[in-house]
Order: structure tokens, then sequence, then C-alpha cells
């Protein structure tokens, strides 16, 4: 059964300013590799590293139309689509849009929907995992991921497993929110809690029916505003009027709390990073516009200006063309005050 | 009588990089005011400010004349003459030709020398002190002044005094090079010592007969390179060949050590500063395009680029265009290492 790529790069972000801009979120950054978070995703699923693969349908913030296609053809991935939302509502909607995408082309492939914005260290772990869920999707469960934690990361949600069904595939017992350390390290204790990959893969036709069950208001604004969507240069842009009448909401709320048919492949242990913050980002001090001197423990980052650091320690430094940021790597969340003061200012020339 | 201000304006320190460039060294940085070292150093002998004072003659890098046009048109001073020399031959031959243009000019003006780069802090403070050596220099003394020491500084240069001529105007005893710690201590308990101000006060026809005894290879180079100058644009520019050949050294070497004419005026409390690094420069935390979220007792300047620091203390956050500095406020000399990586690596843009 042929599996449809279905990227999120819904996501506008500001943790990683000054490089992640609302014009410029995380997922269009090289994080990791040479290649941006969009592109790394699009690589793990891309068409000719497995012949189940379709080229892929990116879902996307209004403004990035172009960006996404032009990262995608520099890898020379066609996406088979890029649709367009004219506002933020959250992932049930993308949930819908993908799989009515999916069923408007006339098949009942499987989809995976996945965001643009992680690391994947071990892409072949990686679909390894798909495939193991595959066999469950196909069986018209809801498959979501559990990736094994590898420490009590309170930045994170958690799943809780139930009864196995398959090989490495179980019941979910409940989702958790982000826990406080104490309940991260008990988690961890306890076992059969894994952190949330936020990656569903699903027959679109299983989908759209526990949607129309459980979320139904969605389902009828996602596809209302995908059939009444229109190309607009590149890209497929979603109704407006329609698809902000459509709730807000998260997949794993909407659906996978209360449909009987949630299952989770775990543990899932393959490298996986959702980067909340400068600190959890390579420091790139071999560049050639980075000098250090006699300083250590650093994260620089630069796309633009040279950074010269001398005698320094457990800093993050990232510059831009116009703007530098200049914090502890041991307190990283203070970059929001930052961008708080840029709203205060309105600055949103560097926003 | 009146007194002729020469402006010394041939450094090139790296000092203050990434600020401080080979085309546009501290003199032409706004580090104190509104105003650039080269403009403070104008308006504090502005021809409106005492009539005494005749408009300025700058010697500065060949390749400075427009900006220092610019800079003092800016502030409607039109400098009577802008000369601009070939190679650096130091202060002693600057003296010679500064002497030599107010001879050729029919004057025996006293001819007041200082360097463009210090701040002072007391202007009126300064022109009283000013005062005081025209009484000396009119008698055919070669003045130079004696800053009152506020800390055992380790980065000036010190003069002893000797006997008192006149209201605080006495002979020079020894100039002192820049002490150790412990023996700039003693310094300071002894009393008697000043800071070497690099500021000189003399009659033009006094110095060259001194240059003649003392220097002659030295006034005959400068005077010929003066005589065979051209005009290039808005400045003079001196012989190269001739000045070229003119041995380096500095006035007190040169002459004050030689010469029987030597005093000094001390002391001179004016709030004077030579400016060796970033450690001594204001900081700029309330200007617009910097943010500052719980970070106490930093440096921080831009000319450019928003800087936001978050949580750090004791740094230099220095950011221009097309570079950024990151140190320690207590290891400023570390830019030094910085510089000297931009040299090894061919960076030349950055210098």
């Amino acid at each position: 059964m042929k599996i449809q790529p279905v990227i999120m790069s819904g996501g506008s972000g500001t943790r990683l300013w000054p490089m992640s801009r609302a014009a410029r979120p995380k997922q269009f950054l090289k994080l990791f590799t040479d290649e941006t978070l969009l592109q790394e995703t699009a690589l793990r699923l891309a068409p000719d590293a497995d012949e189940a693969f379709l080229n892929p349908v990116v879902i996307a913030g209004g403004k990035h139309g172009r960006l996404i296609v032009e990262q995608l053809t520099a890898l020379n991935i066609e996406p088979a689509e890029v649709i367009l939302e004219p506002c933020q509502r959250n992932t049930a909607a993308v949930a819908a849009v993908a799989a009515a995408w999916v069923a408007r082309h006339g098949e009942d492939s499987l989809v995976v929907l996945l965001p643009a914005d992680h690391h994947i260290e071990d892409v072949d772990g990686f679909r390894n995992a798909i495939a193991k869920g595959a066999a469950a999707a196909e069986k018209g469960l809801i498959v979501t991921f559990g990736i094994k934690p590898t420490h009590p990361h309170t930045g994170y949600g958690y799943i809780e497993t139930g009864e196995a069904l398959f090989d490495s595939v179980y019941e979910v017992a409940a989702f958790k929110e982000k826990p406080d350390h104490d309940t991260a390290e008990q988690y961890l204790k306890d076992g059969g809690y894994y952190w949330n990959g936020g990656i569903f893969l699903f027959k679109a036709s299983a989908m759209l029916e526990e949607l129309s069950l459980h979320a139904p208001a969605i389902k009828e604004a996602a596809v209302g505003a995908l059939n009444a969507s229109v190309m607009s240069g590149p890209a497929r842009r979603l109704d407006e009027a329609i698809f902000s009448g459509c709730p807000a909401n998260s997949v794993d709320y909407a659906v996978m709390e209360k449909t009987e048919k949630a299952a989770i492949v775990a543990p899932v242990d393959v490298g996986w990073a959702d980067i909340g913050s400068w600190s959890e980002v390579a420091s790139r001090e071999d560049a050639a516009d980075v000098i250090v001197v006699d300083a250590e423990n650093n994260i620089i980052r630069t796309d633009g200006p040279l950074i010269a650091a001398a005698g320094v320690e457990g800093l993050i430094i990232v510059a831009t063309g116009d703007a530098v940021l200049v914090a502890r790597r041991d307190n990283a969340q203070q970059v929001r005050a930052v961008v708080e003061e840029l709203q205060r200012r309105g600055r949103i020339d560097l926003l």
C-alpha cells in the first residue's frame, strides 16, 4: 500500500530568534545538517528512499508557499501539492485536510502526517518504525509514535501505552501534557511512557471516519476549505472564509483521545528531537565566520556577520544580518522575553 | 598671541575592533558623546570657544582626508588645512610639520599639538591648562601636560616634574615608560608623577630651533616633505619620497628629553582618557537597538544590528554590520588575538 507523506509546516515559533522569524520559522533553518529541517523531513520519506512513499504534500502557513517549493526543488523533490492555510487551526484541521486531499485524489493511501520542524538522527530506524505502524494502519488503526525518552524532558508531551496489539504496536492508554520534573522522572521509572512525537499514520478513510464521529465540525470545515481552495502561484490556498470557521484542536485531543482505533508504535529510538531552544542546537565554531579565542562550551551560530568570542563560556551567541542574541545556555528560554520586548517596541522588522 | 591647534589623527589602532578598522580608526568613532573623538578634539579648541584659537590643522593618515573634512564640516569648523602623511613617522615628524606649516604661513603663533583620539571630560579645565601653558610657551619653552593620575594605570607613560617655574608650570625631571603595577603605585605614593597626556604647546620657532639642535634629520625631512607637498582633493599630501626618509621618533624622545626648554603644566585634572580597550568605554544600553533582559555590568555597543543580551554579565558585546565581538570585560585585550586571527585568515575585509 502506498504511503502519502504530508508534512505539517504551519509552525511559526520564535524560540530560535533571531534566526527564526515570522517569514522564516525554524523548519526553514539549517540547524543540524546542510539541509533545513523541512528538507530533512522531506528526505526522510523521499520517494526514492522507499518505493512505497509518494511525493510529499506540504501544508503550510500562508506566506511560505514559494519558500517550500524552492527548498524541495533544491532537493529534486517535487511536492505533490503545497497547501496553504490562511490561518492556523492546529493539527486536527491539518489531518482532516490531509485525509481529504488523498480521498479527493481517488486513493485510500496511508497518510503519514509529520511536523516539518523535527530532527531525526536515525532515518532508517524511523522508516522501520513507519513500516511497523503501516501494518496497524492498514487495519484501520490511527497510529501515533512513542519516542523512547532519553531523559525526563519537561518540554514534551508523553503517551502512556496500554495493551499490546502487534509487534511494537500498543493501545494508547493516555496522553499526558508536558509534566513537571518529578512526574517526568516517575514516567521514566515506571516505563511504558513515551515522548509524543506528534507523528501520525492512518488510512485517509479511517481518519475521515473518526473525524466524522468525534470532530465533525473540524472535518466539515477542513474538507469544505479544501474543496473551495484555489491555486495561487505554486500553491493551493484553502478557502479563508470556510477554514477560519474551523475549530482549532489537536489530533490528540480531537481524535486520538476519543477514538477506539488509536494505536502507538513504541519504543521508537531514532534520535528524535523537537528543538525548543538554542541550547539544544549544535554550535558551529568551525565555520569560516566564527573565531573562538580561549572560549568553551558556547553555542555559536551566524548566518552572516563574523562572530568573535573571546574568553567566554556557557553562552549562546547567534547573529544574523540585523540582530544579535547573547544569552546563557542554561537559560535559553529568556529569548521569549527578548521577543516580547521587540513586540512592545513594535520592531516587526525583527520578528 | 594666537594659538594654532594641530590635531594629530594618524592613529590606526585595532583595540576597538570591530568598530575600529583601518579605514575608520577610533578617532572617527562616537565613543562618549554624539561627536566622534576627532570632533570632540576639534570642539575642545574651537575658534569660537576662545578668540585665541585659529581654525585647526589636522595631520592624518593618507586615506582619511575626506572623512576628516566631513566630520569637521559637520560641526561648521573649517580646517585651516588637512595634511596627509603618506606613511607613519611618529610624533616628532608631526611636530616638525606642524611648526613648519605655521612658519610657512608667516606667523610665529603658538602651536597646540594634540592627539585626535583622546577624551577630555572637563573642556573648560583643559582650556585653563592651555592658558597656563601659553604663558610658558610664549617665553620659548616647549610645554607638555601632566594629567593628574586617578589610579596606578599601567597603560600610560608618566612624567616626573622637577623645579617649579611659574604658576602650575615645572621643569621636566624625566619621562617614564609604561610602568608595572608596583612602580605605578610607587609613583602615586611619591607624588610629582603625572600621566603623559601626549599634548604639546610651543612657539613654532622654538620647536623648529630645538629640532635643529636635537633632531635635524627629522626637521629636514618633515620641512622638505611639506615644502614639496601637493594638494590632493580636499587635503595637502606630504611628499612621499622625502617624508618616508624621515626618522620615526616621538616628540618625547627626539626633543623633550634632550632640550633644556622642556616644561610641564601639572596637575591637569580634566577627566582625560586615552581609550585602550572596550572595557574603558561606556555601555549604550539605552539605545533603541539594544535589549537587555536580566543582564548587568556589560558593555554593549552597536552601530547597526540590534543586540539582545539576556542573563549575561561582565561581557563586552559590540556589533557592526559585518562582525560581532563577545569578550569578557576583565580581559578586553583578547581582542588582539581576534585581530591576529583575522589577519591569519586574510580577512582584510574586516580589518
